[in-house]
């Protein structure tokens, strides 16, 4: 047996959907030499994290041995998989390669932080290969909801490893490459070690549907509308846009692009040279003069994010264009998990204005860019791997696929963020289990998820606030105590002020109060917080949170 | 034309899906006698309503009005529809009406606030009526998810009003009376003039599923399943909880009631002679000495809800009993939108131990309550009103629902919670507009939606606090200013800690503030929180929410 290990260790993204991170090494234990595929983001809640700006995977263990790590791979676009690259390459500092479309987009994520954008490499499709220590690493296309989708095929002396990235099987994908089965025969002649491989759609049982078919659903759609339209789908799915956008000029309608992402990623496409037949788009200001059967509004938001063009649209009027009677709404998504409040909030607020909402419900006008339970099966087929294993998933997606490889007579191993599993001998082991998590990237700054800062947060969101100031000289109160609240009711059980109450019960409190507990600061703010919290649960039912100021004029 | 006005007037429950509250009155404008239908809650979350404990409808325009009330009708015992009768009814003090399963459930919530049980009063079914001012009403059979559930057929001078309550067309509905055409076709035989119906599932275009159809396939899960089983539904579902009981009973396994609304529904159904055939039961303490292949828990928390008992199994040992690999959680159930992160959660952890997770996922184990599209042609077509008034659901069920209508051949009007509407006439007539909203009831005080109070909340969640104190003597700082945080990191992009940049800003602008500004309370408030907002939007990225409080020693 061998003494080098080759070592997977995913820090992100096996246990959620979302915040990519895995990390690959070969070497003997301890002194492997690594590589990074994909940096990716989740995003935040009011629920579990409210006020925080974005969350990725806690790359602490990464950072600890960055002199070993050669480089870093990004299979795709999405911010699940790039978006964390700009907030991370300064505590990693190595090398970055994607392809082209991929590099443009951490490329603007690179400008925004000003980092060194030629630290970001562009390379070409398989056959074609880059060299970075033990490991040779080729992108090979596969489609899915965005443009250049890559699986990586990483060859290290244990053997060859595929890693899907995000992938869906589609013969005809509209815009890029298709699912290429030939390509997937050749790479798997010479027998692939592991195939580390996409579990989101492992629930779903029919198999996946091509991006092209929407084409005529929504041309039929655009073309019988009357109004104005306004259609949403993730800017990034370019296809889509293309899409819709064609959808609009063949009805004769003019295209207007609505929101920053949807410019973005529509002139990437373009300066990339991904998309060279995207009808040509006028500005909302222009719009303003054009009919409004004869308008095309493609809009960011899908999502029900309430500053993208969908949410400021069902608001009212948004540079200078506003939604009304006769007028369609066209969701070409699905709503994620989560966020189904928002988006409800957006549909209500249409329906008031008397427009008419067109979503996903009839499944005609969106497809999943994820492989689908028997296509999975398909890449299981077309690898024939040694060993399976599921990523990017829920712990009940890894699960669940480690059941369908086995339903396809193949191995798996069901490795969560944080285990280290050796994938060198003939069945994988547990290595290792490193501590993982979640890192917040709070305002400006970035903190732990276990720092406590945002639990505090969410018990001032929950229980509200009495701050409680008292002046002591002498070791005695000079004057009363003072109280203000927030976030709790003006009034409790007993009808007076809850401030006053308060002030009352904490002033008995102080009158009566021993030197010695007066002496000491630590004891008088335990005693004052125990009478505001027994307080505000007598009046309010709830025992708020209690910040306490002793100030002390005696030297 | 009469000058009586036949009102209808919505105050919850149009415009959202639970919070149902609807307004009948008789008389000329401004003197109708009032009845009132179902006294509705709603759930808070962390989304909008953090720390909030219920949320149900405004009622200060039926409060200014309670002695022109005649009587409180519940249709059935959901807490959408019941849930706030034990908060309101002190607020409106008129008689309680209920069949026999309702008004057991309604006097629990009595007995929980105190309030006279003889207040609520248990009445048969159609063709049985109460007589009350200008209304007759008649509890008419509907089948649903619950027992006993009813439409109200409520006679007037003016004509003929159906309220459907939530309803489903079942034919075979396992607990309860089916779908009974005949008797709809009586009610209807002269002339209803507006059927007030349910929306909620106006965007299933399938016809709805018979509760009766999910036990077969129950029954042969539960028999070719091996460990330890745990179901979960709503317990108020008493026809689905005995359907899953005895699935256990026939496959040998013995049940056992876990979480508190589990026991209080089967007891109430027993009770109320509603179910006579529910297997017996053991308890969980019993159920250690009993071999895990032969139990069959059923168990509350089908939504996720952290302190019900399925949750409480997917962190560990509950009651004594502890789910392992081999063992298997059912979901009889729906997740309703905006639950789907909690019921993810609790799926992932069971995932962890081993456990399978079966969900409705295919269909099979779980049936809607509600009418889908063409039940309401059903209900449209039994009852032929004059007018179709849609109620219970957002505003795109609603206008949905009326277009529904329209498809069918009927008039209909959409009347969004606080529009009163005239049905008097030949067409309905909007006379008023009534301003409307939510309470909440937030820890045991009940606040106005827009107090202010959890906007407070809610902005400590996202922006955290910086709490300053300055003493002031004579016009000048004694002293320096102290600060504290809650909810904000430690330390910002200086790297120093946030509290002594924030005191350092703090005590410059002091120094240099002049004596004008310290001598008004105000303006060094707003000067201060000025400092501290910019500082930490500098720090940390955030402006944070602010408390200052100023001593001032001088008198």
């Amino acid at each position: 047996m061998s003494i080098e290990r080759l070592l997977y260790l995913p820090l992100g993204g096996a246990g959620e959907i979302g915040m990519n991170c895995y990390v690959y090494g070969y070497g003997p234990a301890g002194q492997e030499r690594l590589i990074v595929v994909d940096l990716g983001v989740t995003f935040p809640d009011m629920d579990g994290t409210p006020g925080v700006d974005l969350i990725f995977a806690d790359i602490e263990w990464l950072e600890a041995r960055a002199d070993r790590i050669e480089a870093i791979f990004i299979t795709h676009a999405h911010e699940d998989h790039v978006g964390a690259v700009g907030l991370l390459w300064p505590r990693l500092k190595a090398p970055i390669y994607a392809r082209k479309f991929t590099a443009h987009i951490a490329r603007l994520k690179f400008e925004e932080r000003g980092h060194d954008e030629m630290q970001i490499k562009t390379v070409g499709v398989w056959p074609e290969t880059i060299q970075t220590g033990p490991f040779t690493v080729g992108f090979a296309p596969v489609s899915h909801s965005i443009p250049e989708s890559s699986a990586l095929v990483i060859d290290t002396p244990a053997g060859r490893i595929v890693h899907t990235g995000d992938f869906k099987v589609d013969e005809t994908p509209v815009v890029g490459e298709k699912f290429d089965r030939e390509m997937w025969e050749e790479i798997s002649k010479a027998g692939v070690k592991a195939l580390v491989c996409d579990s989101t759609n492992v629930f779903s049982p029919h198999a996946g549907r091509s991006e092209s078919e929407v084409i005529e659903p929504l041309n039929a759609l655009v073309a019988n509308s009357r109004g104005m339209i306004a259609a949403t789908t993730f800017a990034s799915n370019i296809a889509r846009v293309r899409t819709l956008a064609r959808a609009g000029e063949k009805a004769g309608r003019s295209v207007v692009l609505m929101g920053r992402a949807m410019r973005r990623m529509v002139t990437a496409g373009i300066e990339t040279g991904i998309i060279e037949d995207f009808p040509s788009t006028i500005s909302p200001e222009d719009a303003g003069s054009v009919p409004r059967e004869n308008l095309m509004l493609l809009t960011t938001g899908s999502q029900g994010e309430r500053r993208a063009a969908t949410a400021q649209l069902s608001r009212g009027k948004y540079l200078g264009l506003k939604m009304q009677e006769g007028d369609t709404v066209i969701f070409s998504s699905k709503t994620i998990p989560g966020n189904e409040m928002s988006v409800a909030r957006i549909v209500n607020a249409f329906s008031e204005m008397g427009v008419d909402v067109i979503d996903d419900r009839g499944g005609l006008y969106h497809v999943s860019g994820h492989a689908n339970r028997p296509d999975l099966s398909t890449m299981h087929k077309a690898v024939k791997p040694q060993i399976v294993v599921p990523m990017h998933g829920e712990h009940r997606h890894l699960r669940e696929h480690c059941k369908l490889a086995a339903e396809n007579g193949l191995q798996s191993v069901l490795a969560p963020n944080g285990t280290g599993v050796d994938l060198a001998g003939e069945t994988p082991k547990v290595v290792e289990f490193v501590e993982t998590g979640r890192t917040y990237l709070d305002g400006s700054v970035q903190i732990g998820a276990l720092d406590g800062v945002v639990r505090d947060r969410i018990r001032l969101a929950l229980n509200g606030l009495v701050v409680a100031t008292i002046i002591i000289e002498d070791d005695a109160p000079l004057g009363d105590c003072w109280c203000e609240t927030m976030g709790l009711p003006a009034n409790g059980t007993s009808r007076a002020p809850l401030v006053e109450v308060l002030e009352a019960d904490l002033n008995q409190f102080l009158q009566r109060a021993a030197r010695k507990t007066l002496a000491d600061d630590d004891k008088l703010e335990e005693e004052m917080r125990r009478v505001i919290r027994r307080t505000t649960n007598d009046e309010v039912g709830k025992k708020a949170e209690v910040q306490i100021v002793i100030s002390r004029l005696s030297e």
